[in-house]
């Protein structure tokens, strides 16, 4: 237990919103929404936590927050939708055909070390497209990811896109594993070329496919970047086969129209241990991060029992709303101003407020008492 | 760690809501926050966890989920809101002058005994007003509850309204206290008035406040049993003064059109423990028990550093969806259904799509590819 003095202070990492912080949320969240629904995504409502073993796979596994459930079982607060996503999919909607649209708005809680100064409470919206056949769904779900964008007014945005099969063929075909693949790939993430070359060396791979891995590290750039990335992964054919999908997957975005908000980032290997195709993260001027990031993983879902190949994305609440304040972009208007309502007599004044109200106008109930209290 | 058949396993009392399920809880939540909206309620965001002694007070502290923060403190899931309101209120609010408008809506956990069979995930929306004219500030409250229930379209409701100062001050007149005091309010909450008779003897009280208090179990019904309740409370000084204060409010709602909507219920001592005034459920023909219920808590605020009087209600979202389907009220239409886009090549498909979001319109894309999945 914690002191008295502690009653008034708030545990590091938790998240608070009032008033208009806490408007803003709601209609940036009802105009993502939307979106997802204009796309036909069935909203899903997942459990707050769930046995810990579904969020142990991965590098979210030890950023969660456990504790001990009324059946004795170790449970653990969510740290991402997708596991949960993925286990519905695959356990209480087995029968559903596929592919399913799935779509997701609400917290997840992550452990972070003392200090780190980072949120313990994120609110994430995002959506998964579960089965079918994989291009069209990687291209369909980055463009509910730009209509989300240009639904908030946002300015200049990008998807940045990559390909983990592009590194993984050229890896494998280097004959990287272990601890060389894991520095590898740090360095790669850090874009980072002399230090992929110098891991390289260590580990004794060279030849094409790692001369490859080198020029990876900084492969970002337009569609034109398009021809480079098939140059780079030939050493491989895993590498070249990621690599046309990728390039079929930006064909069809910029014949939808939005070729000017795609770029290539080959570089972008990091993140989810889940994800084994296309990945992207969605930037825009004003933040220095990603204000959300999606990717195709083909076998979380198998985990659960019903193999099924998946794509999906996430945004995240706090950073758009950053993102819009950066950019001076301000939603809807706070509504109209609440009609003072008074009157001698309670009854009689709370009479006048309920007329008031069955006309839809908005109230504020006595306020010649505000301000009387303590 | 669990074991592999678990993984498709859900743990006991959490909730998932999927598709059509999901749609009705956000329109029922919708047209609620729109009442509170309506008479000037600010929404907060609250944390998910607070430091376990914020919830330490009361019959709930033993029902919190806790665990281990970052600082090494003990943490604990919110089992309810109006603890971190109070807690806000007083905190970061304690600038802004009273009387505070606050409303909520989100979930709450609750620890429950293996086997309880009642859901640990529960989703609440409810309102605090803190400090201000205590008579107008229960009077207000009340209404926005009752125009909750009409907004939603909920047939045959009823407020039932009682006061915990009436049980306290014939209590303490008939000198009861400790787990005799316990023992009688245990009585008084069940109903049972035989059993009050019993408990009072055994506890050797008697005289006029011992026998109102048998009185007191069985005392409901509609405005005209105000006239037995005074007489009832008379032998206490306490009890009499909070039998007026319960009489104006009623008279107010009176007043206001809401009688029909108004029950006594002077056995209706149980609930939280933070309760000072008057308390109250709300109750509807279909259910078996209350969708709601509110009262007044004059000093749980302090105990945060701002003594400031307060009143507040919640309504559980799962028991009023359960409600409205037990009374056949169907809300607003499901949405249009998504037009179907396709086209021979994924970058066309894609690109008509847009100009069909781009009128408003909801699709649902490569609908030929559906079914083509896992």
């Amino acid at each position: 237990m914690n002191g008295a003095h502690r009653l008034s202070q708030v545990p590091p990492g938790v998240q608070c919103f009032v008033g208009d912080e806490a408007r803003r949320r709601r209609q940036i969240e009802e105009r993502v929404l939307r979106v997802f629904e204009g796309w036909d995504y069935e909203e899903i409502i997942p459990p707050l936590f769930d046995y810990a073993d579904v969020f142990a796979d991965g590098a979210l596994g030890p950023r969660t927050y456990s504790f001990v459930g009324r059946d004795g079982s170790l449970l653990a607060l969510r740290p991402d939708f997708t596991s949960l996503l993925a286990k519905i999919a695959a356990g209480r909607l087995r029968e559903r055909p596929a592919p399913i649209r799935l779509y997701y708005s609400g917290e997840v809680l992550r452990y972070e070390p003392p200090r780190a100064g980072s949120q313990s409470e994120l609110f994430q919206m995002g959506l998964e497209h579960l089965g079918g056949d994989p291009l069209r769904a990687d291209a369909e779900v980055l463009a509910v990811a730009a209509e989300c964008l240009d639904a908030l007014g946002v300015r200049g945005f990008l998807l940045t896109i990559g390909h983990v099969g592009v590194f993984s063929g050229l890896a494998e075909a280097a004959g990287l594993e272990g601890a060389a693949l894991a520095a590898i790939r740090e360095r790669v993430e850090s874009k980072d070329a002399a230090g992929v070359a110098e891991a390289l060396s260590r580990a004794g791979a060279n030849g094409p496919a790692a001369d490859s891995l080198v020029r990876l590290a900084t492969l970002s750039g337009g569609a034109d970047a398009l021809g480079q990335v098939k140059r780079i992964a030939a050493p491989s054919q895993a590498a070249a086969l990621a690599a046309r999908d990728l390039e079929s997957v930006v064909a069809a975005l910029h014949e939808a129209g939005l070729g000017d908000r795609v770029a290539l980032d080959l570089g972008e290997v990091r993140g989810l241990d889940y994800y084994t195709g296309l990945v992207f993260r969605v930037l825009a001027p004003g933040l220095g991060f990603e204000v959300g990031s999606g990717g195709r993983y083909d076998t979380l879902v198998g985990r659960f029992g019903r193999p099924l190949p998946a794509v999906g994305f996430m945004l995240g609440l706090d950073r758009l709303d950053l993102l819009l304040q950066r950019q001076g972009i301000a939603l809807d208007q706070p509504g109209a101003e609440a009609l003072p309502v008074t009157a001698e007599d309670v009854g009689e004044a709370l009479k006048a407020a309920r007329g008031l109200r069955a006309e839809g106008t908005r109230v504020r109930f006595c306020p010649d008492d505000d301000g009387g209290g303590a």
